[in-house]
Protein backbone atom coordinates (compact mmCIF):
# COMPACT_ATOMS: atom_id res chain seq x y z
CA UNK A 1 0.00 0.00 0.00
CA UNK A 2 1.79 3.11 -1.18
CA UNK A 3 0.71 6.70 0.22
CA UNK A 4 0.33 9.09 -2.95
CA UNK A 5 0.65 12.74 -3.17
CA UNK A 6 -0.91 14.56 -6.39
CA UNK A 7 -0.49 18.40 -6.89
CA UNK A 8 -3.61 19.58 -8.44
CA UNK A 9 -4.82 22.78 -10.62
CA UNK A 10 -8.43 23.87 -11.66
CA UNK A 11 -10.49 26.12 -12.34
CA UNK A 12 -13.00 26.06 -9.31
CA UNK A 13 -15.86 27.96 -12.12
CA UNK A 14 -19.11 26.06 -12.09
CA UNK A 15 -17.60 23.58 -9.26
CA UNK A 16 -19.46 23.19 -5.78
CA UNK A 17 -16.04 23.40 -4.36
CA UNK A 18 -13.25 20.53 -3.30
CA UNK A 19 -15.37 18.76 -1.26
CA UNK A 20 -17.19 15.54 -2.16
CA UNK A 21 -20.89 16.07 -1.34
CA UNK A 22 -24.42 14.53 -2.62
CA UNK A 23 -25.45 15.77 -5.86
CA UNK A 24 -22.99 18.48 -6.97
CA UNK A 25 -19.64 18.54 -9.18
CA UNK A 26 -17.03 18.30 -6.81
CA UNK A 27 -13.08 18.65 -7.37
CA UNK A 28 -12.41 15.60 -4.88
CA UNK A 29 -15.55 13.89 -6.30
CA UNK A 30 -13.85 14.26 -10.17
CA UNK A 31 -10.34 13.27 -8.91
CA UNK A 32 -11.61 9.98 -6.79
CA UNK A 33 -13.48 8.97 -9.67
CA UNK A 34 -10.70 9.18 -12.07
CA UNK A 35 -8.62 7.30 -9.82
CA UNK A 36 -11.39 4.55 -9.69
CA UNK A 37 -11.05 4.40 -13.81
CA UNK A 38 -7.45 4.25 -13.48
CA UNK A 39 -6.95 1.40 -10.70
CA UNK A 40 -10.09 0.38 -10.18
CA UNK A 41 -9.58 1.20 -6.41
CA UNK A 42 -12.47 3.70 -4.24
CA UNK A 43 -9.66 5.63 -2.75
CA UNK A 44 -10.82 8.35 -0.13
CA UNK A 45 -8.80 11.89 -1.24
CA UNK A 46 -7.54 13.99 1.22
CA UNK A 47 -6.92 17.78 0.23
CA UNK A 48 -4.82 19.97 2.09
CA UNK A 49 -7.32 22.83 1.96
CA UNK A 50 -11.37 22.33 1.21
CA UNK A 51 -11.36 25.42 -0.75
CA UNK A 52 -15.45 26.68 -1.61
CA UNK A 53 -17.66 26.92 -4.43
CA UNK A 54 -15.75 29.01 -7.33
CA UNK A 55 -12.36 29.31 -5.43
CA UNK A 56 -9.75 27.94 -7.72
CA UNK A 57 -6.20 26.34 -7.08
CA UNK A 58 -2.69 27.00 -8.71
CA UNK A 59 -1.34 23.98 -6.60
CA UNK A 60 -3.34 22.22 -4.27
CA UNK A 61 -1.88 19.29 -2.51
CA UNK A 62 -3.60 16.36 -1.53
CA UNK A 63 -2.76 12.32 -1.18
CA UNK A 64 -4.21 8.58 -1.53
CA UNK A 65 -3.56 5.21 -0.30
CA UNK A 66 -3.46 3.07 -3.41
CA UNK A 67 -2.37 -0.42 -4.11
CA UNK A 68 -1.95 0.24 -7.42
CA UNK A 69 1.61 -0.49 -9.35
CA UNK A 70 1.94 2.24 -11.72
CA UNK A 71 4.86 4.15 -11.28
CA UNK A 72 4.54 7.23 -9.34
CA UNK A 73 4.99 9.66 -11.72
CA UNK A 74 2.67 8.00 -14.47
CA UNK A 75 -0.58 8.57 -11.78
CA UNK A 76 -0.42 12.34 -13.27
CA UNK A 77 -0.79 12.30 -16.97
CA UNK A 78 -3.03 8.91 -16.47
CA UNK A 79 -5.95 10.68 -14.32
CA UNK A 80 -5.74 13.64 -16.64
CA UNK A 81 -6.99 11.46 -18.95
CA UNK A 82 -10.19 10.84 -17.03
CA UNK A 83 -10.42 14.43 -15.62
CA UNK A 84 -12.24 17.29 -17.37
CA UNK A 85 -10.06 19.98 -18.80
CA UNK A 86 -10.96 22.51 -16.15
CA UNK A 87 -9.08 20.17 -13.20
CA UNK A 88 -5.12 19.27 -13.39
CA UNK A 89 -3.20 16.94 -12.31
CA UNK A 90 0.50 18.29 -12.66
CA UNK A 91 2.48 15.86 -11.13
CA UNK A 92 2.22 12.70 -8.64
CA UNK A 93 5.15 11.36 -6.35
CA UNK A 94 5.43 8.06 -3.89
CA UNK A 95 5.70 9.91 -0.30
CA UNK A 96 6.30 8.74 3.27
CA UNK A 97 3.61 6.95 4.79
CA UNK A 98 3.69 9.57 7.62
CA UNK A 99 2.88 12.17 5.12
CA UNK A 100 -0.27 13.65 5.45
CA UNK A 101 -1.92 16.09 2.65
CA UNK A 102 -4.19 18.04 5.71
CA UNK A 103 -2.06 17.52 9.00
CA UNK A 104 1.43 17.82 7.43
CA UNK A 105 1.06 20.86 5.97
CA UNK A 106 3.12 23.65 7.92
CA UNK A 107 1.55 26.83 6.02
CA UNK A 108 -0.83 27.62 2.93
CA UNK A 109 -0.45 30.72 0.37
CA UNK A 110 -3.43 32.15 -1.36
CA UNK A 111 -4.14 35.42 -3.61
CA UNK A 112 -7.10 37.46 -4.30
CA UNK A 113 -7.21 39.30 -7.39
CA UNK A 114 -8.45 42.56 -7.77
CA UNK A 115 -8.65 44.40 -11.18
CA UNK A 116 -10.25 48.00 -11.32
CA UNK A 117 -11.44 50.27 -14.48
CA UNK A 118 -14.74 51.85 -15.45
CA UNK A 119 -15.86 49.01 -16.81
CA UNK A 120 -15.14 45.33 -15.54
CA UNK A 121 -13.52 42.89 -18.35
CA UNK A 122 -15.07 40.14 -19.64
CA UNK A 123 -12.16 38.42 -20.34
CA UNK A 124 -11.23 36.13 -17.30
CA UNK A 125 -14.43 37.06 -15.47
CA UNK A 126 -14.21 34.49 -13.23
CA UNK A 127 -10.74 35.25 -12.30
CA UNK A 128 -11.02 38.47 -10.35
CA UNK A 129 -13.15 41.00 -8.22
CA UNK A 130 -13.38 44.44 -10.29
CA UNK A 131 -13.78 47.68 -8.96
CA UNK A 132 -14.36 50.84 -11.00
CA UNK A 133 -12.12 52.82 -9.20
CA UNK A 134 -8.65 52.37 -7.88
CA UNK A 135 -7.68 51.82 -4.82
CA UNK A 136 -4.84 53.56 -2.45
CA UNK A 137 -2.42 50.60 -2.04
CA UNK A 138 -0.36 52.43 0.49
CA UNK A 139 -3.04 52.38 3.06
CA UNK A 140 -4.16 49.09 1.77
CA UNK A 141 -0.46 47.96 2.56
CA UNK A 142 -0.20 49.46 6.12
CA UNK A 143 -3.45 48.14 7.41
CA UNK A 144 -1.94 44.74 6.25
CA UNK A 145 1.07 45.09 8.07
CA UNK A 146 -1.10 44.88 11.71
CA UNK A 147 -2.70 41.33 10.29
CA UNK A 148 0.87 40.11 10.42
CA UNK A 149 1.86 37.66 13.18
CA UNK A 150 -0.34 35.31 15.65
CA UNK A 151 -3.89 36.58 16.31
CA UNK A 152 -7.25 35.73 16.91
CA UNK A 153 -9.20 35.86 13.86
CA UNK A 154 -12.33 35.33 14.59
CA UNK A 155 -13.73 39.10 13.47
CA UNK A 156 -12.62 37.31 9.81
CA UNK A 157 -14.47 34.21 9.85
CA UNK A 158 -17.81 33.34 8.89
CA UNK A 159 -19.97 31.05 10.48
CA UNK A 160 -18.58 32.14 14.01
CA UNK A 161 -20.88 29.35 15.73
CA UNK A 162 -18.85 26.95 14.35
CA UNK A 163 -15.80 28.50 14.88
CA UNK A 164 -16.53 28.91 18.52
CA UNK A 165 -16.33 25.53 19.27
CA UNK A 166 -12.81 25.64 17.87
CA UNK A 167 -9.23 28.07 18.18
CA UNK A 168 -9.39 30.54 16.14
CA UNK A 169 -5.69 31.99 17.15
CA UNK A 170 -3.65 32.08 13.46
CA UNK A 171 -0.78 33.24 12.48
CA UNK A 172 0.00 34.76 9.10
CA UNK A 173 3.02 34.70 8.29
CA UNK A 174 3.43 36.94 5.12
CA UNK A 175 1.12 39.31 3.72
CA UNK A 176 2.19 41.10 0.58
CA UNK A 177 -0.26 43.88 -1.95
CA UNK A 178 1.74 44.04 -4.94
CA UNK A 179 0.46 46.01 -7.77
CA UNK A 180 -0.49 45.08 -11.45
CA UNK A 181 -1.42 46.53 -14.14
CA UNK A 182 -4.87 47.83 -13.33
CA UNK A 183 -4.99 46.20 -9.78
CA UNK A 184 -3.29 44.81 -7.34
CA UNK A 185 -2.87 41.32 -5.75
CA UNK A 186 -3.41 39.91 -2.27
CA UNK A 187 -1.22 37.39 -1.37
CA UNK A 188 -1.26 36.06 2.30
CA UNK A 189 0.58 33.05 3.49
CA UNK A 190 -0.83 31.34 6.82
CA UNK A 191 -0.51 28.57 8.94
CA UNK A 192 -4.17 28.18 8.51
CA UNK A 193 -7.29 30.03 7.85
CA UNK A 194 -10.67 30.34 9.13
CA UNK A 195 -13.92 29.63 7.06
CA UNK A 196 -14.11 32.25 4.32
CA UNK A 197 -11.26 34.33 6.06
CA UNK A 198 -8.73 35.45 2.87
CA UNK A 199 -12.51 36.49 0.92
CA UNK A 200 -12.51 38.71 4.31
CA UNK A 201 -9.30 40.01 5.04
CA UNK A 202 -9.60 41.25 0.93
CA UNK A 203 -13.20 43.02 2.21
CA UNK A 204 -11.94 44.77 5.13
CA UNK A 205 -8.84 45.84 3.38
CA UNK A 206 -10.88 47.19 0.12
CA UNK A 207 -12.70 49.05 2.30
CA UNK A 208 -9.21 50.82 3.34
CA UNK A 209 -8.42 51.01 0.09
CA UNK A 210 -11.69 52.98 -0.96
CA UNK A 211 -10.81 55.37 1.96
CA UNK A 212 -13.70 54.47 3.54
CA UNK A 213 -11.60 53.30 6.38
CA UNK A 214 -8.19 54.55 7.75
CA UNK A 215 -5.48 51.89 8.22
CA UNK A 216 -5.80 51.55 11.55
CA UNK A 217 -9.01 50.40 11.78
CA UNK A 218 -8.40 47.00 10.70
CA UNK A 219 -6.66 46.44 14.05
CA UNK A 220 -9.43 47.75 15.94
CA UNK A 221 -11.43 44.95 13.49
CA UNK A 222 -8.92 42.41 14.56
CA UNK A 223 -8.97 43.37 18.22
CA UNK A 224 -12.91 43.20 18.20
CA UNK A 225 -13.16 39.59 17.68
CA UNK A 226 -16.34 40.36 16.19
CA UNK A 227 -17.45 39.61 12.64
CA UNK A 228 -19.91 42.33 12.45
CA UNK A 229 -17.36 44.98 12.34
CA UNK A 230 -14.62 43.71 9.38
CA UNK A 231 -15.63 44.51 5.97
CA UNK A 232 -17.90 42.60 3.28
CA UNK A 233 -16.94 38.46 2.44
CA UNK A 234 -15.41 39.08 -1.70
CA UNK A 235 -16.66 36.98 -4.40
CA UNK A 236 -14.89 33.27 -4.50
CA UNK A 237 -13.99 34.39 -8.26
CA UNK A 238 -10.54 36.39 -7.21
CA UNK A 239 -9.35 33.67 -4.91
CA UNK A 240 -6.50 31.11 -5.45
CA UNK A 241 -5.08 28.24 -3.25
CA UNK A 242 -1.33 28.90 -4.68
CA UNK A 243 0.89 27.09 -2.34
CA UNK A 244 0.58 24.43 0.05
CA UNK A 245 4.34 24.17 2.56
CA UNK A 246 5.46 21.49 4.05
CA UNK A 247 8.50 20.67 6.44
CA UNK A 248 11.78 20.50 4.06
CA UNK A 249 12.00 16.92 4.25
CA UNK A 250 8.41 15.86 3.15
CA UNK A 251 8.50 17.70 0.06
CA UNK A 252 9.77 15.60 -3.01
CA UNK A 253 12.09 17.80 -5.49
CA UNK A 254 9.84 17.84 -8.58
CA UNK A 255 10.70 21.17 -10.04
CA UNK A 256 6.40 21.48 -10.90
CA UNK A 257 5.68 24.58 -11.21
CA UNK A 258 2.38 25.98 -9.91
CA UNK A 259 1.41 28.95 -12.28
CA UNK A 260 -1.46 29.87 -14.53
CA UNK A 261 -1.08 31.45 -18.25
CA UNK A 262 -3.48 33.93 -17.23
CA UNK B 1 -31.64 59.75 -36.74
CA UNK B 2 -27.93 59.00 -35.11
CA UNK B 3 -24.81 56.83 -36.18
CA UNK B 4 -24.02 55.28 -33.09
CA UNK B 5 -20.83 53.71 -32.22
CA UNK B 6 -20.24 51.24 -29.84
CA UNK B 7 -16.79 49.63 -28.47
CA UNK B 8 -17.35 45.97 -27.33
CA UNK B 9 -15.37 43.75 -25.13
CA UNK B 10 -16.32 39.67 -25.05
CA UNK B 11 -14.94 36.48 -24.03
CA UNK B 12 -16.23 34.64 -27.19
CA UNK B 13 -16.37 31.25 -25.49
CA UNK B 14 -19.59 29.01 -25.61
CA UNK B 15 -20.99 32.11 -27.98
CA UNK B 16 -21.38 31.13 -31.80
CA UNK B 17 -18.80 33.69 -33.34
CA UNK B 18 -20.13 37.66 -33.92
CA UNK B 19 -23.00 37.50 -36.68
CA UNK B 20 -26.33 36.83 -35.86
CA UNK B 21 -27.52 33.16 -36.84
CA UNK B 22 -30.63 31.30 -36.34
CA UNK B 23 -30.55 28.84 -33.43
CA UNK B 24 -27.52 29.83 -31.60
CA UNK B 25 -26.29 32.88 -29.26
CA UNK B 26 -24.05 35.45 -30.98
CA UNK B 27 -22.75 38.76 -30.13
CA UNK B 28 -24.33 40.45 -32.89
CA UNK B 29 -27.87 38.93 -31.71
CA UNK B 30 -27.52 39.86 -27.83
CA UNK B 31 -25.94 43.22 -28.55
CA UNK B 32 -29.35 44.14 -30.72
CA UNK B 33 -31.89 42.61 -28.28
CA UNK B 34 -30.33 45.16 -25.69
CA UNK B 35 -31.00 48.01 -28.08
CA UNK B 36 -34.11 46.62 -28.71
CA UNK B 37 -35.12 46.63 -24.85
CA UNK B 38 -33.13 50.20 -24.25
CA UNK B 39 -35.18 51.79 -27.16
CA UNK B 40 -37.44 50.02 -28.27
CA UNK B 41 -35.87 49.95 -31.94
CA UNK B 42 -35.29 46.69 -33.79
CA UNK B 43 -31.98 47.87 -35.53
CA UNK B 44 -29.15 46.23 -37.67
CA UNK B 45 -25.30 46.28 -35.59
CA UNK B 46 -22.78 46.35 -38.23
CA UNK B 47 -19.49 45.09 -36.41
CA UNK B 48 -16.16 45.86 -38.48
CA UNK B 49 -15.12 41.64 -38.05
CA UNK B 50 -17.46 38.68 -38.10
CA UNK B 51 -15.15 36.70 -35.42
CA UNK B 52 -15.97 33.15 -35.20
CA UNK B 53 -17.03 31.05 -32.76
CA UNK B 54 -15.05 31.63 -29.67
CA UNK B 55 -12.80 34.19 -30.39
CA UNK B 56 -12.71 37.10 -28.05
CA UNK B 57 -12.78 40.81 -28.57
CA UNK B 58 -10.98 43.36 -26.46
CA UNK B 59 -12.42 46.17 -28.59
CA UNK B 60 -14.44 45.67 -31.33
CA UNK B 61 -16.21 48.48 -33.22
CA UNK B 62 -19.42 48.44 -34.24
CA UNK B 63 -22.53 50.86 -35.13
CA UNK B 64 -26.02 51.31 -35.73
CA UNK B 65 -29.28 54.05 -36.37
CA UNK B 66 -30.88 55.02 -33.87
CA UNK B 67 -33.81 57.94 -32.88
CA UNK B 68 -33.01 57.44 -29.46
CA UNK B 69 -32.86 60.93 -27.38
CA UNK B 70 -30.98 58.92 -25.05
CA UNK B 71 -27.06 61.39 -24.78
CA UNK B 72 -24.43 59.57 -26.32
CA UNK B 73 -22.32 58.35 -23.66
CA UNK B 74 -25.21 56.82 -21.56
CA UNK B 75 -25.63 53.69 -24.33
CA UNK B 76 -22.58 52.10 -23.07
CA UNK B 77 -23.59 51.70 -19.43
CA UNK B 78 -27.43 51.44 -20.68
CA UNK B 79 -26.70 48.34 -22.57
CA UNK B 80 -24.86 46.74 -20.21
CA UNK B 81 -27.52 46.02 -17.82
CA UNK B 82 -29.24 44.28 -20.70
CA UNK B 83 -26.46 42.02 -21.96
CA UNK B 84 -24.22 38.84 -19.98
CA UNK B 85 -21.30 39.80 -18.39
CA UNK B 86 -19.72 37.91 -20.92
CA UNK B 87 -20.32 41.04 -23.53
CA UNK B 88 -19.46 44.49 -22.19
CA UNK B 89 -19.89 47.41 -23.99
CA UNK B 90 -16.55 49.88 -23.25
CA UNK B 91 -17.71 52.95 -24.40
CA UNK B 92 -20.28 55.01 -26.95
CA UNK B 93 -20.46 57.99 -29.25
CA UNK B 94 -22.69 59.36 -32.11
CA UNK B 95 -19.88 59.37 -34.76
CA UNK B 96 -20.26 61.01 -38.62
CA UNK B 97 -22.96 59.31 -40.92
CA UNK B 98 -20.94 58.17 -42.93
CA UNK B 99 -18.87 56.28 -40.25
CA UNK B 100 -19.05 52.50 -40.87
CA UNK B 101 -17.67 50.14 -38.68
CA UNK B 102 -16.27 47.62 -41.38
CA UNK B 103 -16.43 49.49 -44.13
CA UNK B 104 -14.67 52.68 -42.94
CA UNK B 105 -12.16 50.77 -41.06
CA UNK B 106 -8.22 50.86 -42.46
CA UNK B 107 -6.92 48.04 -40.25
CA UNK B 108 -7.75 45.06 -37.82
CA UNK B 109 -4.88 43.89 -35.05
CA UNK B 110 -5.20 40.63 -33.55
CA UNK B 111 -3.54 38.71 -31.01
CA UNK B 112 -3.01 35.25 -30.37
CA UNK B 113 -1.77 33.82 -27.57
CA UNK B 114 0.50 30.51 -27.33
CA UNK B 115 1.50 29.55 -23.45
CA UNK B 116 3.56 26.32 -23.20
CA UNK B 117 4.69 24.12 -20.19
CA UNK B 118 4.35 19.89 -19.31
CA UNK B 119 0.91 20.67 -18.28
CA UNK B 120 -1.82 22.62 -19.63
CA UNK B 121 -3.47 25.42 -17.15
CA UNK B 122 -6.57 24.78 -16.42
CA UNK B 123 -6.97 28.47 -15.24
CA UNK B 124 -7.60 30.69 -18.45
CA UNK B 125 -7.67 27.33 -20.57
CA UNK B 126 -9.77 29.44 -22.89
CA UNK B 127 -7.38 32.38 -23.50
CA UNK B 128 -4.62 30.22 -25.26
CA UNK B 129 -3.11 27.79 -27.35
CA UNK B 130 -1.38 25.40 -25.15
CA UNK B 131 2.18 23.81 -26.22
CA UNK B 132 4.17 21.15 -24.27
CA UNK B 133 7.31 22.05 -25.35
CA UNK B 134 9.20 25.90 -25.25
CA UNK B 135 8.72 27.55 -29.12
CA UNK B 136 11.95 28.57 -30.76
CA UNK B 137 10.61 32.15 -31.04
CA UNK B 138 14.00 33.16 -32.92
CA UNK B 139 12.95 31.12 -35.96
CA UNK B 140 9.15 32.44 -35.61
CA UNK B 141 10.11 35.79 -35.20
CA UNK B 142 12.75 35.22 -38.91
CA UNK B 143 9.69 33.36 -40.51
CA UNK B 144 7.01 36.29 -39.48
CA UNK B 145 8.99 38.94 -41.50
CA UNK B 146 8.88 36.97 -44.67
CA UNK B 147 4.63 37.85 -43.65
CA UNK B 148 4.53 41.31 -43.66
CA UNK B 149 3.46 43.66 -46.35
CA UNK B 150 1.54 43.07 -49.28
CA UNK B 151 0.77 39.31 -50.43
CA UNK B 152 -1.50 37.21 -51.73
CA UNK B 153 -2.65 35.29 -48.10
CA UNK B 154 -5.06 32.69 -50.23
CA UNK B 155 -2.50 29.60 -48.72
CA UNK B 156 -3.52 30.62 -45.56
CA UNK B 157 -7.21 31.28 -45.93
CA UNK B 158 -10.06 28.28 -45.28
CA UNK B 159 -12.99 27.93 -47.57
CA UNK B 160 -10.75 28.66 -50.28
CA UNK B 161 -13.86 27.94 -52.92
CA UNK B 162 -15.48 30.83 -51.60
CA UNK B 163 -11.95 33.05 -51.41
CA UNK B 164 -11.21 32.34 -54.76
CA UNK B 165 -14.41 34.71 -55.70
CA UNK B 166 -13.00 37.73 -54.13
CA UNK B 167 -9.42 39.07 -54.17
CA UNK B 168 -7.20 37.74 -51.84
CA UNK B 169 -4.50 40.20 -51.54
CA UNK B 170 -3.91 41.86 -48.23
CA UNK B 171 -1.08 44.15 -46.43
CA UNK B 172 -0.21 42.76 -43.23
CA UNK B 173 1.25 45.93 -41.68
CA UNK B 174 3.11 44.78 -38.44
CA UNK B 175 3.75 41.50 -37.00
CA UNK B 176 5.35 40.94 -33.97
CA UNK B 177 6.23 37.76 -31.46
CA UNK B 178 7.07 39.17 -28.30
CA UNK B 179 7.63 36.91 -25.68
CA UNK B 180 5.89 35.91 -22.54
CA UNK B 181 6.23 34.40 -19.39
CA UNK B 182 5.96 30.78 -20.64
CA UNK B 183 4.65 31.71 -23.86
CA UNK B 184 4.72 34.06 -26.98
CA UNK B 185 2.04 36.16 -28.09
CA UNK B 186 1.34 36.75 -32.38
CA UNK B 187 0.19 40.54 -32.92
CA UNK B 188 -0.59 41.01 -36.08
CA UNK B 189 -2.23 44.02 -38.24
CA UNK B 190 -3.32 44.06 -41.47
CA UNK B 191 -5.85 45.68 -43.65
CA UNK B 192 -7.84 42.66 -43.54
CA UNK B 193 -7.65 39.52 -42.87
CA UNK B 194 -8.94 35.83 -45.07
CA UNK B 195 -11.16 33.25 -43.83
CA UNK B 196 -9.30 32.14 -40.45
CA UNK B 197 -6.28 33.26 -41.84
CA UNK B 198 -4.66 34.51 -38.31
CA UNK B 199 -5.54 31.16 -36.71
CA UNK B 200 -3.65 29.49 -39.46
CA UNK B 201 -0.84 32.41 -39.82
CA UNK B 202 -0.26 30.95 -36.30
CA UNK B 203 -0.45 27.31 -37.17
CA UNK B 204 1.97 27.64 -40.20
CA UNK B 205 4.39 29.74 -37.52
CA UNK B 206 3.86 27.29 -35.01
CA UNK B 207 5.29 24.49 -36.90
CA UNK B 208 8.78 26.79 -37.71
CA UNK B 209 8.82 27.64 -33.94
CA UNK B 210 8.63 23.54 -33.09
CA UNK B 211 11.64 22.99 -35.41
CA UNK B 212 9.74 20.91 -37.60
CA UNK B 213 10.05 23.69 -40.76
CA UNK B 214 12.92 26.22 -41.35
CA UNK B 215 11.59 29.91 -41.23
CA UNK B 216 12.14 30.10 -45.32
CA UNK B 217 9.55 27.82 -45.67
CA UNK B 218 6.77 29.94 -44.78
CA UNK B 219 7.99 31.80 -47.77
CA UNK B 220 7.25 29.33 -50.13
CA UNK B 221 3.90 28.49 -48.60
CA UNK B 222 3.02 32.16 -49.16
CA UNK B 223 3.93 31.80 -52.77
CA UNK B 224 2.32 28.48 -53.51
CA UNK B 225 -0.88 30.00 -53.02
CA UNK B 226 -2.29 26.37 -51.76
CA UNK B 227 -3.85 26.24 -48.41
CA UNK B 228 -2.59 22.41 -47.93
CA UNK B 229 1.30 23.75 -48.20
CA UNK B 230 0.23 25.90 -44.40
CA UNK B 231 0.14 24.41 -41.05
CA UNK B 232 -2.81 23.92 -38.92
CA UNK B 233 -5.59 26.54 -38.10
CA UNK B 234 -5.41 26.67 -34.36
CA UNK B 235 -8.45 26.50 -32.07
CA UNK B 236 -9.92 29.60 -31.47
CA UNK B 237 -9.64 29.95 -27.61
CA UNK B 238 -6.18 31.89 -28.20
CA UNK B 239 -7.44 34.33 -30.68
CA UNK B 240 -8.70 37.92 -30.07
CA UNK B 241 -9.62 40.84 -31.77
CA UNK B 242 -7.69 43.73 -30.00
CA UNK B 243 -8.60 46.78 -32.45
CA UNK B 244 -10.18 48.28 -34.66
CA UNK B 245 -8.28 51.31 -36.62
CA UNK B 246 -10.02 53.87 -38.46
CA UNK B 247 -8.62 57.23 -40.15
CA UNK B 248 -7.92 60.02 -37.53
CA UNK B 249 -10.63 62.52 -38.09
CA UNK B 250 -13.01 58.95 -37.77
CA UNK B 251 -11.49 58.28 -34.45
CA UNK B 252 -13.22 60.21 -31.22
CA UNK B 253 -11.06 60.51 -28.44
CA UNK B 254 -12.75 58.70 -25.64
CA UNK B 255 -9.95 57.39 -23.59
CA UNK B 256 -11.24 54.47 -23.82
CA UNK B 257 -8.38 51.00 -22.44
CA UNK B 258 -9.17 47.87 -24.02
CA UNK B 259 -7.04 45.61 -22.28
CA UNK B 260 -8.04 42.29 -20.59
CA UNK B 261 -7.22 41.76 -16.67
CA UNK B 262 -5.68 38.15 -17.77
Amino acid sequence: MRNVRLWVAYDGTGFAGWQRQAGAATIQELLEDAVALLTGERVTLHGAGRTDSGVHALCQSAHFRSEAGLPADRFAPALNTFLPAAIRVLGSAVVPDDFHARFSARAKRYLYRIRWGPVTSPIGQHYFHHERRPLDVAAMRAAGRLLIGQHDFLAFANNPGHQRKRPTVRTIQALHLPRRRDGVDLVVQGDGFLYNMVRTLAGTLLLVGRGLQPPPWVGAVLQSCDRKTAGPTLPADGLFLIRVLYPRQLEPRLGLRCRAFF
